[in-house]
Protein backbone atom coordinates (compact mmCIF):
# COMPACT_ATOMS: atom_id res chain seq x y z
CA UNK A 1 0.00 0.00 0.00
CA UNK A 2 2.46 2.36 1.00
CA UNK A 3 6.04 2.88 -0.56
CA UNK A 4 9.00 4.95 0.98
CA UNK A 5 9.19 7.97 -1.08
CA UNK A 6 12.55 6.35 -2.52
CA UNK A 7 10.17 3.72 -3.91
CA UNK A 8 7.84 5.94 -5.90
CA UNK A 9 6.59 3.94 -8.08
CA UNK A 10 7.06 4.70 -11.93
CA UNK A 11 3.56 5.70 -13.52
CA UNK A 12 4.00 6.76 -16.76
CA UNK A 13 0.90 6.73 -17.68
CA UNK A 14 -0.19 9.89 -15.50
CA UNK A 15 0.47 13.49 -17.37
CA UNK A 16 0.14 16.67 -15.12
CA UNK A 17 -3.23 18.26 -16.64
CA UNK A 18 -3.00 22.08 -17.14
CA UNK A 19 -5.78 23.83 -14.95
CA UNK A 20 -8.84 24.20 -17.06
CA UNK A 21 -8.80 27.94 -14.78
CA UNK A 22 -5.72 28.88 -14.33
CA UNK A 23 -4.06 29.97 -11.15
CA UNK A 24 -3.67 33.57 -12.32
CA UNK A 25 -7.11 33.96 -13.84
CA UNK A 26 -8.51 32.88 -9.62
CA UNK A 27 -6.59 35.20 -8.39
CA UNK A 28 -7.87 38.13 -10.56
CA UNK A 29 -11.32 36.83 -9.95
CA UNK A 30 -10.69 37.17 -6.09
CA UNK A 31 -8.37 40.32 -6.50
CA UNK A 32 -4.94 39.17 -4.52
CA UNK A 33 -2.80 37.00 -5.24
CA UNK A 34 -2.55 33.39 -3.33
CA UNK A 35 1.08 32.70 -1.44
CA UNK A 36 2.04 30.43 1.31
CA UNK A 37 3.06 31.72 4.95
CA UNK A 38 4.85 29.47 6.34
CA UNK A 39 5.39 29.96 10.45
CA UNK A 40 7.67 28.07 12.37
CA UNK A 41 8.44 28.10 15.71
CA UNK A 42 8.70 25.99 19.35
CA UNK A 43 5.38 24.89 20.86
CA UNK A 44 3.70 27.84 22.65
CA UNK A 45 5.79 30.53 20.21
CA UNK A 46 2.52 32.05 19.16
CA UNK A 47 1.80 30.76 16.00
CA UNK A 48 -1.67 29.78 16.04
CA UNK A 49 -2.58 32.51 17.87
CA UNK A 50 -0.94 35.14 15.59
CA UNK A 51 -2.57 33.36 12.27
CA UNK A 52 -5.95 33.39 13.96
CA UNK A 53 -5.20 37.06 14.42
CA UNK A 54 -3.84 37.70 10.78
CA UNK A 55 -6.77 35.29 9.30
CA UNK A 56 -9.05 37.64 10.20
CA UNK A 57 -7.92 41.01 9.37
CA UNK A 58 -6.79 39.73 5.85
CA UNK A 59 -10.81 38.35 5.84
CA UNK A 60 -11.63 41.26 6.56
CA UNK A 61 -9.81 42.82 3.67
CA UNK A 62 -11.32 40.74 1.28
CA UNK A 63 -8.60 38.21 0.93
CA UNK A 64 -9.27 34.37 1.01
CA UNK A 65 -7.50 32.29 3.26
CA UNK A 66 -7.00 29.06 5.05
CA UNK A 67 -4.83 28.13 8.41
CA UNK A 68 -3.27 24.90 7.92
CA UNK A 69 -1.86 23.86 11.34
CA UNK A 70 -0.80 20.60 13.15
CA UNK A 71 -4.94 20.01 14.73
CA UNK A 72 -6.56 20.18 11.61
CA UNK A 73 -4.29 18.24 10.00
CA UNK A 74 -3.15 15.92 12.25
CA UNK A 75 -6.27 15.15 13.11
CA UNK A 76 -7.77 14.38 9.30
CA UNK A 77 -5.21 14.18 6.41
CA UNK A 78 -1.90 13.21 8.80
CA UNK A 79 -4.22 10.70 11.20
CA UNK A 80 -1.83 7.76 10.01
CA UNK A 81 1.26 9.83 10.59
CA UNK A 82 3.19 9.64 14.28
CA UNK A 83 5.81 12.09 15.55
CA UNK A 84 8.93 9.69 14.87
CA UNK A 85 11.51 12.24 12.22
CA UNK A 86 10.19 10.31 9.39
CA UNK A 87 6.20 10.73 10.28
CA UNK A 88 7.35 14.72 10.79
CA UNK A 89 8.59 14.70 7.69
CA UNK A 90 5.76 13.14 5.67
CA UNK A 91 3.44 14.98 7.95
CA UNK A 92 5.30 18.51 5.82
CA UNK A 93 5.64 16.79 2.81
CA UNK A 94 1.72 16.39 3.01
CA UNK A 95 0.82 20.06 4.27
CA UNK A 96 3.00 21.46 1.76
CA UNK A 97 1.34 19.59 -1.10
CA UNK A 98 -1.69 20.74 0.01
CA UNK A 99 -0.80 24.38 0.71
CA UNK A 100 0.37 24.41 -3.21
CA UNK A 101 -3.03 23.29 -4.54
CA UNK A 102 -4.71 25.91 -2.23
CA UNK A 103 -2.16 28.32 -3.94
CA UNK A 104 -3.52 27.04 -7.11
CA UNK A 105 -6.91 27.24 -5.97
CA UNK A 106 -6.52 31.18 -5.49
CA UNK A 107 -6.30 31.09 -1.73
CA UNK A 108 -3.50 32.37 0.89
CA UNK A 109 -2.59 29.71 3.07
CA UNK A 110 -1.08 30.48 6.26
CA UNK A 111 0.58 27.20 7.40
CA UNK A 112 1.18 26.68 11.41
CA UNK A 113 4.04 23.27 12.29
CA UNK A 114 6.58 23.62 14.60
CA UNK A 115 8.39 22.26 11.35
CA UNK A 116 12.06 21.71 13.34
CA UNK A 117 13.92 20.88 10.26
CA UNK A 118 15.38 23.02 8.14
CA UNK A 119 15.93 20.12 5.10
CA UNK A 120 12.05 19.96 5.96
CA UNK A 121 11.61 23.45 5.31
CA UNK A 122 13.79 23.72 2.40
CA UNK A 123 10.94 20.38 1.13
CA UNK A 124 8.03 22.86 1.62
CA UNK A 125 9.15 25.62 -0.21
CA UNK A 126 10.87 23.88 -3.23
CA UNK A 127 6.71 21.79 -3.41
CA UNK A 128 5.07 25.09 -3.15
CA UNK A 129 7.64 27.00 -5.22
CA UNK A 130 10.46 29.44 -4.05
CA UNK A 131 7.97 33.13 -5.11
CA UNK A 132 5.09 31.51 -3.37
CA UNK A 133 6.84 30.45 0.09
CA UNK A 134 7.57 32.88 2.61
CA UNK A 135 9.18 31.76 6.15
CA UNK A 136 8.33 33.49 9.28
CA UNK A 137 10.21 32.57 12.34
CA UNK A 138 8.07 33.15 15.00
CA UNK A 139 10.74 34.03 18.03
CA UNK A 140 10.46 32.78 21.24
CA UNK A 141 13.21 31.59 23.68
CA UNK A 142 12.62 27.82 24.86
CA UNK A 143 12.43 28.80 28.74
CA UNK A 144 9.58 31.81 27.83
CA UNK A 145 7.30 28.99 25.64
CA UNK A 146 8.18 26.69 28.59
CA UNK A 147 6.93 29.33 31.49
CA UNK A 148 3.81 29.99 29.19
CA UNK A 149 2.89 26.20 28.39
CA UNK A 150 -0.54 26.81 27.91
CA UNK A 151 -1.58 22.93 27.35
CA UNK A 152 0.70 21.43 29.80
CA UNK A 153 2.49 20.00 27.24
CA UNK A 154 6.11 20.86 28.18
CA UNK A 155 5.84 20.16 31.63
CA UNK A 156 4.72 16.32 30.26
CA UNK A 157 7.85 16.31 28.27
CA UNK A 158 9.96 17.50 31.10
CA UNK A 159 8.67 14.23 32.93
CA UNK A 160 9.02 11.88 30.02
CA UNK A 161 5.01 11.66 29.68
CA UNK A 162 5.38 12.85 26.17
CA UNK A 163 8.17 11.59 23.29
CA UNK A 164 9.73 13.64 20.77
CA UNK A 165 8.93 16.48 21.90
CA UNK A 166 10.12 19.94 20.27
CA UNK A 167 12.88 21.56 22.25
CA UNK A 168 13.27 19.45 25.00
CA UNK A 169 13.74 15.55 23.37
CA UNK A 170 13.90 16.42 19.97
CA UNK A 171 15.55 19.46 17.95
CA UNK A 172 14.60 22.41 16.57
CA UNK A 173 16.35 24.04 14.07
CA UNK A 174 15.84 27.68 14.07
CA UNK A 175 15.60 29.56 10.95
CA UNK A 176 19.07 31.33 9.53
CA UNK A 177 17.12 33.25 6.97
CA UNK A 178 13.44 33.11 7.57
CA UNK A 179 11.83 36.39 5.08
CA UNK A 180 11.04 37.71 8.55
CA UNK A 181 11.17 37.39 12.70
CA UNK A 182 8.80 37.90 14.82
CA UNK A 183 9.80 38.20 18.30
CA UNK A 184 6.54 37.33 20.13
CA UNK A 185 8.50 38.14 23.87
CA UNK A 186 8.82 42.00 22.44
CA UNK A 187 5.93 42.11 21.05
CA UNK A 188 1.88 40.67 22.30
CA UNK A 189 0.06 38.85 19.84
CA UNK A 190 -1.54 41.33 18.43
CA UNK A 191 1.12 43.81 18.05
CA UNK A 192 3.17 40.79 16.44
CA UNK A 193 0.30 39.85 13.76
CA UNK A 194 0.21 43.66 12.81
CA UNK A 195 3.73 43.73 12.27
CA UNK A 196 3.11 40.22 9.91
CA UNK A 197 0.67 42.17 8.11
CA UNK A 198 2.21 45.70 7.68
CA UNK A 199 5.30 43.43 6.26
CA UNK A 200 3.17 41.76 3.82
CA UNK A 201 1.59 45.29 2.84
CA UNK A 202 4.74 46.73 2.31
CA UNK A 203 6.25 44.05 0.37
CA UNK A 204 3.25 43.58 -1.94
CA UNK A 205 3.18 40.09 -1.38
CA UNK A 206 -0.79 40.11 -2.02
CA UNK B 1 6.71 6.21 10.42
CA UNK B 2 3.72 5.45 8.67
CA UNK B 3 0.46 3.64 10.79
CA UNK B 4 -2.18 1.87 9.48
CA UNK B 5 -5.49 3.73 9.97
CA UNK B 6 -6.39 1.06 12.35
CA UNK B 7 -3.15 1.78 14.59
CA UNK B 8 -4.25 5.51 15.08
CA UNK B 9 -1.60 6.90 17.43
CA UNK B 10 -3.77 8.32 20.45
CA UNK B 11 -2.92 12.04 20.15
CA UNK B 12 -5.02 13.49 23.59
CA UNK B 13 -2.77 16.63 23.02
CA UNK B 14 -4.43 17.42 19.51
CA UNK B 15 -7.33 19.93 19.68
CA UNK B 16 -9.27 20.93 16.74
CA UNK B 17 -9.59 24.71 17.19
CA UNK B 18 -12.44 26.77 15.07
CA UNK B 19 -10.97 28.41 12.53
CA UNK B 20 -10.49 32.01 13.34
CA UNK B 21 -12.79 33.33 10.13
CA UNK B 22 -15.52 30.32 9.33
CA UNK B 23 -16.62 28.63 6.63
CA UNK B 24 -20.03 30.67 6.60
CA UNK B 25 -17.89 33.85 6.36
CA UNK B 26 -15.61 32.59 3.72
CA UNK B 27 -18.75 31.77 1.52
CA UNK B 28 -20.27 34.90 2.12
CA UNK B 29 -17.59 36.36 1.16
CA UNK B 30 -17.20 34.79 -2.15
CA UNK B 31 -21.20 34.95 -2.54
CA UNK B 32 -21.05 31.36 -3.02
CA UNK B 33 -21.69 27.80 -0.72
CA UNK B 34 -18.85 25.65 -1.05
CA UNK B 35 -19.46 21.86 -2.23
CA UNK B 36 -17.59 18.93 -3.44
CA UNK B 37 -19.03 17.36 -6.76
CA UNK B 38 -17.35 13.73 -6.58
CA UNK B 39 -17.36 12.80 -10.17
CA UNK B 40 -16.99 8.92 -10.51
CA UNK B 41 -16.47 6.40 -13.46
CA UNK B 42 -14.99 3.97 -15.81
CA UNK B 43 -11.42 5.79 -16.85
CA UNK B 44 -11.72 7.32 -20.40
CA UNK B 45 -15.98 8.01 -19.25
CA UNK B 46 -15.46 11.72 -19.74
CA UNK B 47 -15.05 12.63 -16.00
CA UNK B 48 -11.59 15.26 -16.72
CA UNK B 49 -13.26 16.41 -19.78
CA UNK B 50 -16.75 17.68 -18.01
CA UNK B 51 -14.59 18.76 -14.58
CA UNK B 52 -12.52 21.38 -17.45
CA UNK B 53 -15.54 22.95 -19.54
CA UNK B 54 -17.65 23.17 -15.69
CA UNK B 55 -14.73 24.53 -14.12
CA UNK B 56 -14.63 27.66 -16.79
CA UNK B 57 -18.16 28.15 -16.73
CA UNK B 58 -18.41 28.19 -13.02
CA UNK B 59 -15.12 30.58 -13.36
CA UNK B 60 -17.05 32.89 -15.50
CA UNK B 61 -19.91 33.07 -12.91
CA UNK B 62 -17.53 34.17 -10.57
CA UNK B 63 -17.25 30.98 -8.62
CA UNK B 64 -14.32 29.74 -6.72
CA UNK B 65 -13.18 26.50 -7.97
CA UNK B 66 -10.49 23.72 -7.59
CA UNK B 67 -10.07 20.58 -9.73
CA UNK B 68 -8.61 17.64 -7.96
CA UNK B 69 -8.01 14.41 -10.03
CA UNK B 70 -5.49 11.61 -10.41
CA UNK B 71 -2.82 13.77 -12.42
CA UNK B 72 -2.43 16.22 -9.56
CA UNK B 73 -2.71 14.30 -6.49
CA UNK B 74 -0.88 10.77 -8.03
CA UNK B 75 1.64 13.11 -9.30
CA UNK B 76 2.11 15.23 -5.99
CA UNK B 77 0.69 14.24 -2.67
CA UNK B 78 -0.13 10.47 -3.25
CA UNK B 79 2.73 10.14 -5.15
CA UNK B 80 3.60 7.97 -2.43
CA UNK B 81 0.93 5.34 -3.14
CA UNK B 82 0.38 2.32 -5.33
CA UNK B 83 -2.26 0.94 -7.02
CA UNK B 84 -3.78 -1.62 -4.90
CA UNK B 85 -6.90 -1.73 -3.13
CA UNK B 86 -5.32 0.01 -0.01
CA UNK B 87 -3.29 2.00 -2.08
CA UNK B 88 -6.86 3.23 -3.45
CA UNK B 89 -8.14 3.45 -0.65
CA UNK B 90 -6.01 5.93 1.42
CA UNK B 91 -5.82 8.04 -2.23
CA UNK B 92 -9.46 8.54 -1.88
CA UNK B 93 -9.48 9.67 1.95
CA UNK B 94 -6.40 12.14 1.32
CA UNK B 95 -8.36 13.49 -1.14
CA UNK B 96 -11.39 13.46 0.53
CA UNK B 97 -9.56 15.28 3.39
CA UNK B 98 -8.40 17.55 0.99
CA UNK B 99 -11.84 18.37 -0.64
CA UNK B 100 -13.06 18.83 2.91
CA UNK B 101 -10.28 21.67 3.48
CA UNK B 102 -11.21 23.48 0.53
CA UNK B 103 -14.69 23.56 1.37
CA UNK B 104 -13.75 25.09 4.82
CA UNK B 105 -11.88 27.66 2.80
CA UNK B 106 -15.10 28.17 0.48
CA UNK B 107 -13.38 26.50 -2.47
CA UNK B 108 -16.43 24.90 -4.80
CA UNK B 109 -14.19 21.12 -5.20
CA UNK B 110 -14.20 19.19 -8.41
CA UNK B 111 -13.20 15.89 -7.77
CA UNK B 112 -12.90 13.72 -10.58
CA UNK B 113 -11.35 9.80 -9.36
CA UNK B 114 -12.87 6.77 -10.88
CA UNK B 115 -13.22 5.47 -7.27
CA UNK B 116 -14.36 2.33 -8.24
CA UNK B 117 -15.23 0.75 -4.86
CA UNK B 118 -18.59 1.88 -3.17
CA UNK B 119 -17.22 2.14 0.28
CA UNK B 120 -14.47 4.45 -1.01
CA UNK B 121 -16.90 6.91 -2.21
CA UNK B 122 -19.06 6.65 1.07
CA UNK B 123 -15.78 7.12 2.83
CA UNK B 124 -15.56 10.21 1.12
CA UNK B 125 -18.83 11.30 2.11
CA UNK B 126 -18.71 10.88 5.57
CA UNK B 127 -15.17 12.73 5.48
CA UNK B 128 -16.37 15.98 3.32
CA UNK B 129 -20.11 16.04 5.38
CA UNK B 130 -23.12 14.78 3.66
CA UNK B 131 -24.82 18.44 3.16
CA UNK B 132 -21.79 18.90 1.12
CA UNK B 133 -20.82 16.11 -0.90
CA UNK B 134 -22.72 15.12 -4.48
CA UNK B 135 -22.17 11.91 -6.13
CA UNK B 136 -22.04 12.53 -10.08
CA UNK B 137 -22.04 9.37 -11.75
CA UNK B 138 -20.35 9.79 -15.40
CA UNK B 139 -21.72 7.16 -17.29
CA UNK B 140 -20.27 5.50 -20.27
CA UNK B 141 -20.54 1.52 -21.05
CA UNK B 142 -17.26 -0.29 -20.25
CA UNK B 143 -17.12 -1.31 -24.51
CA UNK B 144 -17.70 2.81 -25.24
CA UNK B 145 -14.78 3.13 -22.66
CA UNK B 146 -12.67 0.88 -24.27
CA UNK B 147 -13.11 2.19 -27.65
CA UNK B 148 -12.32 5.70 -26.57
CA UNK B 149 -9.00 4.86 -25.01
CA UNK B 150 -7.31 7.97 -25.66
CA UNK B 151 -4.09 7.05 -23.44
CA UNK B 152 -4.49 3.09 -24.62
CA UNK B 153 -4.19 2.74 -21.28
CA UNK B 154 -7.33 -0.66 -21.93
CA UNK B 155 -5.26 -1.87 -24.75
CA UNK B 156 -1.97 -2.06 -22.27
CA UNK B 157 -4.35 -3.51 -19.26
CA UNK B 158 -5.81 -5.91 -21.81
CA UNK B 159 -2.37 -6.85 -22.81
CA UNK B 160 -1.47 -7.10 -19.39
CA UNK B 161 1.14 -4.56 -19.29
CA UNK B 162 -1.21 -2.53 -16.58
CA UNK B 163 -1.79 -3.72 -13.30
CA UNK B 164 -5.41 -3.65 -11.36
CA UNK B 165 -6.58 -1.37 -14.34
CA UNK B 166 -10.39 -0.93 -13.59
CA UNK B 167 -13.12 -2.59 -15.68
CA UNK B 168 -10.24 -4.98 -17.11
CA UNK B 169 -8.52 -6.61 -14.02
CA UNK B 170 -10.10 -4.40 -11.29
CA UNK B 171 -13.81 -3.96 -9.94
CA UNK B 172 -15.55 -0.81 -10.66
CA UNK B 173 -18.95 -0.68 -8.34
CA UNK B 174 -21.77 1.47 -10.26
CA UNK B 175 -23.10 4.28 -7.74
CA UNK B 176 -26.71 2.83 -7.19
CA UNK B 177 -28.20 6.02 -5.84
CA UNK B 178 -25.99 8.71 -7.31
CA UNK B 179 -27.07 12.76 -7.29
CA UNK B 180 -27.26 13.00 -10.76
CA UNK B 181 -26.29 10.35 -13.95
CA UNK B 182 -25.04 11.70 -16.67
CA UNK B 183 -25.18 9.39 -19.77
CA UNK B 184 -21.62 10.48 -21.88
CA UNK B 185 -22.94 8.25 -24.64
CA UNK B 186 -26.33 10.16 -25.40
CA UNK B 187 -24.48 13.44 -25.20
CA UNK B 188 -21.37 15.25 -25.94
CA UNK B 189 -18.93 17.00 -23.10
CA UNK B 190 -20.30 20.55 -23.54
CA UNK B 191 -23.55 19.13 -23.44
CA UNK B 192 -22.78 16.92 -20.20
CA UNK B 193 -20.73 20.04 -18.35
CA UNK B 194 -24.18 22.06 -19.39
CA UNK B 195 -26.39 19.45 -18.02
CA UNK B 196 -24.27 19.44 -14.86
CA UNK B 197 -24.72 22.92 -14.44
CA UNK B 198 -28.16 23.10 -15.29
CA UNK B 199 -28.94 20.63 -12.53
CA UNK B 200 -26.58 22.33 -10.19
CA UNK B 201 -28.38 25.89 -10.46
CA UNK B 202 -31.98 24.20 -10.62
CA UNK B 203 -31.17 22.51 -7.08
CA UNK B 204 -29.90 25.84 -5.95
CA UNK B 205 -26.51 23.88 -4.99
CA UNK B 206 -24.19 26.91 -4.53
Amino acid sequence: MLNSLSQIPTQPDLTSEVFAVSRLQKETLNGHKAITLWLTGLSASGKSTIARLLEEQLHYQGIRTIILDGDNTRLGINKDLDFSPAGRTENIRRVAEIAKLMNDAGIVTIACFISPMIADRQMAKQIIGEHSFFEVFIDAPLSVCMERDPKGLYKKAVAGAVKDFTGITAPYEAPTNADIRIETTVHNSTESANELLTWIQANKLL
